[in-house]
């Protein structure tokens, strides 16, 4: 059975690649109602055997001396009711859910490892000021913040990057740059609305910090089609839409508009399909931008091609050498059917400064899947001088949906090599010793640790996936033997001690 | 050059296994002076021309293309200093200290799978109420609580098991046991007296859920042998301390103490040398307990052999049985040298009912390692049915800092199979391909993506302890050939494209 928690796995949205789109929409059209699962909950518990006070236990309880303490000491002392779910936006993983984990996680491990970048993590909980940022981004809007019993002012990261770049800054000249440094990490936010999204959620992140040049950005593309590929997906399933922050700056300039309302500017655009347009149109009035600008700014944003653009601003700006360079490696590298250039792409982070994009699915059901950029600025932001750095963020919810709707998701089961089970408690010991020695060679063991039936054994290594059966019987061990069942061809046979491996 | 926090790795005590001896003392010895480490890395910050306004950048900055965005617009519109270093009590991971963290998990993980663990994991985050419990606690005491913003109580986990409690609730029916499930993960606490120390540490936990025998706690013991073995570590750098709660509890009805006193009084006697005599006698006075019943107790404690226990007690309880089936188990699992039998481990968890452990370092340098013991009543405290049910904690602080002692720790240095170099920016696009073609077989590539010194990549080479130089020159490339150099022999020689692998 599915744990309950498994559809929810949609519900959050992956702190730096805030959606742009529908997409938002579409995560509110599928609200997981938590009350009614609750009650659900509750109502099978109290038709589970287990939770009704008045029918018998339904499995084999501490018997005997274990069963000696009672009352419970410590249920009379303090008897609390606690809800067995995990806290709202939540989750557990329970092994199947872990397993999907691990291997998503193996995959961004293996994918950091060919491009050569190293592991590292920051404290979950971070200073407030780390993520306070005046241009109105949404992440920080949500922060999931209080204050400690210090009295300071405190937050579950929302993302990753602020961390590295503290870190970057702390280390100072220590280390040689450029760093290629990758994370996975769990990412909070504290939404006060809508019920039932996930307030937590993991992200692989990579950045390049201390490269310039566009060469960066292709690389990290590359890296995210590398694991497409490993996932089964194939540039028909996913692509990237890739722009820069440079056009909208190139839009402003022509405008006259200061250069410190740019962050500000394009948060306000990235939230262009979630609001409506004369809430936009409002908020940029309100900056302000004239009218004139505004209509500009929209004109731009509805390019699609990098000619039109080449047209629009000249050949000379940065925006479109930098776009046209991107797709010239995409090209060497072999992955330019993969990625599209689409000026509306903005992303919601206001620190990105040049190049950014998103990577999305074709059939256009889901968020964005990942999403990143360049921000050669943020270090300033921390009073550091700042370093050219790009990153991405990559979030553990999107994907595993869309794995899920492709029929890409693996089926991962346990896998035991052997299950030990001692015919008696007495053989309990020679059984121990059998389950040492198979561990040394690095074999796996399931040692049966009660007493149970025959059939109770055969049906648990079906459910553990084992390899082998051994059983210690009194006869055979007394010969020093023990009876070995292999489980898939269910051939048996009775092998000596030394002769087991 | 060391991370300045590489040295606090001691500084938390590990949630699940307090300490129960002059550790503590030991641990208060040698604070960390968290004020003096402030200090120096500002002054090492002001001398670090990184940080001096006045004198140039000490690196290639965001030059040319990059560099236009000038002045920064979000620095204009949000200049922050923050504090470059992690929140206090929390640690940042830069890749040396991940490589350490990655191989103690790795050592984690594969002990689990020798023993067919499945992994599981819990919200970092909990209600508060989970870890509330009235027997005094000292890990209840010092819960990193806060009101989140909707006015729930909630708290970062002190410790697993709670939540594993709960897990097995909410699974009900839908799982077979035994459960046998591990987990690694973040534990928090709030101490609100002592500067520096750790506030945040990784645990390790192994616990099976559904089997009140003694074989279950023999088995945990033994992986936990197995870690030590994987690491280094004998029976002489190492120990277990054993005893069970049954002993107490034997104690306190022969003086009629009532049972709902238990958890409290273990609570107590468990903080007996860090906290002076008198004061434990005083808190058990005001239970009450009796002088006559406290004297006792105090007798029983001060015991080490089961053959004296077995004369105080009588060999018909519980206690006694339990103990002996232990110590017969480990001999033929052939660990009976790394434990030994001492009325004075209580552990400082009140929900413990039986079997106690705690690993200890034979030097007496250390805080106890690791600690875990039966906890059959869990359960029913959060209202479900109690379980049989025996697990361990085993922190990533005290074992590093062992390691450390004893010279065992590992030189993690990083691995990559090929630096790719392109001698000119027009050769990046093929670089690129060339990378691409490596990663395709599987191999580690660092692409270096600037124009660098061959001087500078042969020094990266040696920093990322790389196996093989790819230069692609303009010269070969026409000829669609690279030079390769193999990096330990410093053999060279040009290849054709196609003959790279």
């Amino acid at each position: 059975m599915p744990p309950p928690n498994a559809a929810s796995v949609l519900n959050i949205l992956p702190p730096r690649f805030k959606p742009f789109s529908k997409s938002l929409l579409y995560s509110f059209s599928v609200p997981r109602n938590r009350t009614s699962i609750s009650l659900l909950r509750c109502f099978s518990l109290y038709q589970n055997p287990i939770q009704s006070p008045s029918s018998p236990p339904p499995r084999e309880k501490a018997l005997g001396r274990s069963g000696a303490l009672s009352p419970s000491p410590s249920a009379v002392e303090n008897p609390t009711v606690v809800d067995v779910n995990p806290p709202r936006g939540t989750r557990d993983f329970p092994p199947e859910e872990m397993r999907l984990q691990s291997w998503l996680f193996q995959n961004f491990r293996e994918v950091s490892r060919l491009f050569a970048f190293e592991e590292v993590d920051f404290p979950v909980l971070e200073s407030e000021a780390l993520f306070v940022r005046k241009a109105g981004d949404e992440i920080t809007e949500q922060l999931y913040s209080f204050e400690d019993k210090g009295g300071r002012r405190v937050a579950l990261r929302p993302e990753l990057t602020p961390s590295l770049a503290r870190l970057v800054i702390q280390k100072g000249k220590s280390v040689s740059l450029p760093l290629k440094w990758f994370a996975i990490g769990q990412c909070w936010r504290y939404e006060r609305t809508t019920r039932g999204r996930r307030r937590e959620h993991y992200q692989w992140n990579m950045d390049i910090i201390g490269v310039s040049g566009v060469l960066a950005e292709a690389e990290l593309i590359f890296s995210i089609v590398t694991l497409f590929k490993r996932l089964g997906l194939t540039a028909s399933d996913v692509g990237f839409k890739v722009s820069s922050r440079k056009v909208l700056q190139a839009v402003l300039q022509r405008y006259s508009i200061p250069e410190d309302k740019f962050g500000e500017v394009c948060v306000i655009i990235d939230k262009m399909e979630k609001i409506p347009m004369e809430e936009i149109e409002k908020k940029l009035i309100d900056i302000p931008i004239s009218l004139e600008a505004i209509k500009g700014l929209l004109q731009v944003l509805s390019i699609k091609s990098l000619s039109k653009l080449e047209e629009l601003l000249g050949a000379a700006g940065d925006a479109v050498a930098d776009l046209k360079q991107l797709f010239s490696l995409a090209e060497q590298y072999g992955y330019s059917q993969w990625i599209q250039f689409d000026a509306s792409v903005v992303r919601g982070l206001s620190y990105y400064t040049g190049i950014v994009f998103e990577g999305f699915d074709r059939q256009g059901n889901l968020r964005a899947i990942c999403g990143g950029g360049r921000y050669d600025r943020l270090l300033s932001t921390f009073g550091g001088d700042d370093i050219p750095a790009c990153g991405f963020g990559f979030g553990d919810a999107v994907i595993v949906e869309l794995l899920k709707d492709r029929g890409l998701l693996p089926e991962l089961t346990p896998q035991v090599d052997n299950i030990v089970f001692p015919l008696g408690e007495d053989l309990q010991g020679p059984a121990a010793m059998i389950a040492s020695k198979l561990r040394q060679k690095g074999q796996s063991v399931d040692l049966v640790l009660e007493t149970k039936r025959l059939k109770w054994v055969f049906k648990h290594a079906e459910r553990i996936n084992a390899s082998r059966l051994i059983l210690v019987g009194e006869s055979e061990w007394q010969q020093g033997m023990v009876r070995v069942k292999n489980l898939s061809t269910r051939e048996e046979h009775d092998l000596k001690l030394e002769e087991l491996d």
